[in-house]
């Protein structure tokens, strides 16, 4: 009876909500394997999903050049929001900016929660900083937004009017977007003309109808029923306005990704902006990416540009490949990151195990698209806070019990096939 | 590349405090392992620990005849104590007791939780029906206790009079017994001399000293510390006097299990009982486990006895072992259930996974005594309260994740061993 133990393991997390950064989580993981498996490669690749922390991976992964620009914050104050510029290697520069960085849900005070009222105009004060720099292209991360202005302030951030019928110009908030009667766009950024935007979108979220922005996200931003009413029925009016001023090639109001960071998504694809699935931008290379995608394996400097397409290679390098996010449950097929890494190593056959903060209802589900198995973290019975504060050593623990777990599997199958062995024997 | 999946598993748990029965956790289990495996054979063992749930597990394995006895319970109140009669198969019939049917812990109302004042009395009249019955032998699980009286009550009850300096007998309660000056032995039971008590104790617990019941359960069960000190003092003159007044064969001070029960052990060790590890009592039959064993394979029935005797066979026979106790932590090493099954598993190999309500500090320690790998059945951020009431769920959720990260186990190794020859031939 021979036990083959894994030679080499991928770690491809998420990060955990207000507990730990993809990069935390992928090393408290890494620390946990190493503890059952002294002597086992572990590959590291924190995966970006286009919310917090995305510009802080891609900038770990290449050495981008990181910036900070102090922008207008989705509650008026300003904050420090820091990108990066990626260089591909043979001279083009790509800004890699992050949407929660300057409207994220988390710079929205409890007491200010109300979506009508936050703006992206910071969103678009970056883009600006990016096209003032004269990148040669710029790539922005939706996720974890607490706005839902359909991008109205980025646009007046880039340089457009948003008018009512006295032709004066609109105070910022989504919930002001209801009387919005024009859009004068003749002073947008002379340089947006000439530079791609990929947005890098969850394409599941659009803007309006039944499963649009107001109604689906308004009440974990803050918003009240008939905040969300107020608002949809605002979102509606904005898309027309968009669709007159800008004749859009896409559908602002019901397209994949309209609906991203609060309509974000259909505001900036009005004025050009391509929304496109996140892990194709911010996992793939240029090559297989098209245009909008990041680095590629062309580069000169032998890293892979950005290196982002080195994770079908990872993946298929690896006996077994862990996933992880804060919370795993019935929403975790419909495109997060867990699923994502499973869906990639479906391809190649790589065993995926997904490790949680939370499982919760419907977790199980998540098996259908190609994760082998779940666990959690949770060891006693413990309160949500204490857990966030412990969530590294948690994570680790969970980890290597995961990994004992597994070498006891192959244990089981190696007396199973004994015994099987001995009955024919016999 | 062939997978061998596991064709029989055991399933050996304890019982999960104030949740599930070892018969319930049991079926829990095997109901999340045919989730995954529904062809899979799955062989069921309770596993008796002596304590509550004792009678009940062994009379559901040997379709013991069943009886109930009103006896005085730990605060002087009346409670029914259910008990058990096995028929050996060859006429012999044992009477199998359970200590925490008559002076359990959870019979003492929280408010009058004070281990001096509580009695073992009942656990006496209990062991009296099975004399008047004219069982051929008795066995008595000690363990969840909630009393501290060195079995003066269980004494008092089977004739034994205990009595101060003036010749009065003294009342119940081990906080009495510093009192005490003689004990007349001229009542006792007649039919104690020619029936054999075997106590099925944890060995581990001492009557007096550092180590002694007052101050290892005394707080557990309600004392205060100076209560602990006063019960310390007067389990030693109890002591003193039993071994004036019986002159036994053991040191009821501080012979291993003397301390079992808050020193029932060592009341009934000196009229003739006889400590031995509980599980040599509950687990082995009645030819490896000398004269106190329960069951035996020799019986006529074809049952095997008791069925006791069978556990080995069932973890030689078996894949895998699942075993699980409501708590695992650093005392489990200390003769819990899950160490025992581990023990025993160990001697022929078998794979053992353990399941816990809660893995507390120290619980990787159970990895040394065999042991392979832990899961807790937590899910999420919890109260206590509701992992008590959902237990059986999250039993059952638990058994399944584990099964497939074990499955998932074998496919990793099956990689790596498909990785290794690709690498052989190349």
């Amino acid at each position: 009876m021979t036990m083959f133990i894994p030679q080499r393991i991928l770690v491809a997390p998420s990060g955990f909500k207000e507990s730990l950064s993809a990069v935390e989580a992928a090393e408290a993981i890494a620390g946990g394997i190493r503890r059952e498996l002294p002597g086992v490669r572990v590959d590291i690749y924190p995966v970006p999903d286009g919310g917090e922390g995305t510009v802080d991976i891609i900038a770990a992964r290449t050495g981008a050049a990181r910036r900070t620009t102090r922008v207008t914050g989705p509650v008026g104050k300003p904050v420090f929001a820091e990108w990066a510029i990626v260089d591909d290697g043979s001279g083009g520069r790509t800004a890699v900016l992050e949407m929660a960085s300057a409207g994220g849900l988390r710079l929205v005070p409890d007491d200010l929660r109300d979506p009508g009222a936050t703006t992206t105009r910071g969103v678009g004060e970056l883009i600006a900083a990016a096209l003032d720099e004269g990148v040669d292209r710029i790539v922005l991360g939706c996720g974890d937004s607490g706005t839902c202005d359909g991008g109205a302030g980025a646009l007046s951030a880039l340089g457009a009017r948003i008018l009512d019928r006295d032709g004066r110009e609109l105070p910022d908030g989504g919930g002001h977007l209801i009387d919005a009667v024009s859009i004068d766009a003749s002073g947008l950024h002379p340089a947006l003309a000439s530079t791609p935007i990929t947005l890098a979108c969850n394409m599941h979220n659009v803007l309006t109808g039944p499963r649009g922005v107001a109604r689906v996200f308004g009440p974990q931003k803050g918003a009240t029923p008939e905040r969300v009413e107020e608002l949809d029925a605002a979102m509606t009016t904005w898309a027309r306005l968009l669709e007159g001023a800008f004749a859009p090639p896409v559908d602002v109001a019901r397209g994949p990704g309209s609906g991203a960071s609060g309509g974000l998504g259909a505001g900036l694809a009005a004025i050009g902006a391509v929304p496109r699935s996140r892990f194709d931008v911010l996992l793939d290379d240029s090559g297989a990416g098209g245009p909008g995608g990041i680095g590629g394996n062309g580069g000169a400097g032998g890293t892979g540009g950005l290196g982002a397409g080195d994770i079908d290679a990872l993946i298929d390098a690896a006996d077994l490949v862990i996933t992880a996010e804060g919370a795993i449950d019935f929403q975790t097929p419909n495109g997060k990151v867990p699923a994502e890494i499973a869906r990639r190593a479906q391809r190649g056959g790589a065993p995926v195990l997904a490790l949680a903060g939370s499982l919760g209802r419907g977790a199980p589900q998540v098996h259908d698209c190609g994760i082998g198995a779940i666990a959690s973290i949770m060891t006693v019975p413990m309160a949500l806070e204490d857990a966030v504060r412990d969530g590294r050593a948690l994570l680790a623990d969970a980890a290597a019990r995961s990994i004992r777990l597994l070498l006891l599997g192959a244990a089981v199958a190696s007396r199973s096939e004994e015994r099987f062995r001995e009955g024919l024997a016999s």
